[in-house]
């Protein structure tokens, strides 16, 4: 699946393109992982309301501030959006049943990037 | 599997009911992916000392902050439940072998409810 | 796969071994959990350039500090590392084709001890 991005932190909602993988994939029942295969971005589940959103991206940016003395800002300006990716994990397992994610009513699959614009891709491997 | 938390914040270890599900299950070797639907609960596998699970929790509110300035409080008031959730991650997957979890010594598998007390539920997906 | 570690707080980059794993196995493509059965370490997927894994060890260590007055330190005086396991987790999954783990061109899996240095285990389960 391919995603672009338009700010450098932003939070895309992938559920329904990660629901139609699950849709045309041979087993009617498993999991479904998805992995983003990139290191400053991150995926997790949780509510896709906007204020919401808002709030997870001010309070990972309080815990790891977009400028500090970091040593891997000498080669890329960007060790922030790594560690923030690192905190929150690159992937999610997710089980389904007759092709239908057992998601919960307020879960939402969210793919976060943390150094964007970029056109950034996501992995569904469906076992 | 059914869970019913007592406290806003709480930690319940469901190693036991995990383990059940694994000594039923089809396969002997696999994984068992340990799934919350909810987004203001996390899994997350540590030891169950009880003076650890204090600190724990004591950390996540020193970081995410139970009362600060969440737009998402204006509609429900949880937005701190909804980030420490997301930080933790909402399931686990275990490796197991002759339908025994290979958990470490010290590892248990810890449900923590952010929002409670409520009725909370746990998928166990085997494979 | 048993690993060294030499310091209190290190980071091994373990990506050739889980590879060697996976070119063994049964299956062509699937999955592979990599999985700490430790309390005080954690597995994370991102690059391993050194000034990062550094500002990432300082970074978590500011989150959760080595000192403080932690309840777990009466029986054992390792509950910053307990914590800061907890936050990052013990487990990646990682999707292969054709007996390749498919990372993304900086991924690299991380090892990560908050607790050495000890002699540990990792385990690698193919699916």
């Amino acid at each position: 699946m391919m995603l672009k991005t338009s700010k450098r932190v932003e939070i895309l909602d992938i559920t329904n393109q990660v629901e139609k993988e699950v849709e045309k994939a041979n087993s009617k029942d498993g999991i479904a992982l998805v992995y983003s295969p990139h290191t400053t971005t991150a995926i997790v589940i949780n509510e896709a309301e906007r204020g919401l959103l808002e709030d997870l991206i001010n309070s990972i940016s309080n815990l790891i501030p977009e400028k500090s003395n970091y040593i891997h800002n000498r080669i890329d300006d960007n060790a922030d959006a790594h560690i923030r990716a690192s905190l929150l994990g690159n992937a999610v397992v997710v089980p389904f049943e007759n092709r239908r994610l057992l998601l919960g009513t307020w879960q939402r699959i969210l793919f976060i990037e943390f150094d964007g614009p970029r056109n950034r891709r996501v992995i569904v491997k469906i076992l």
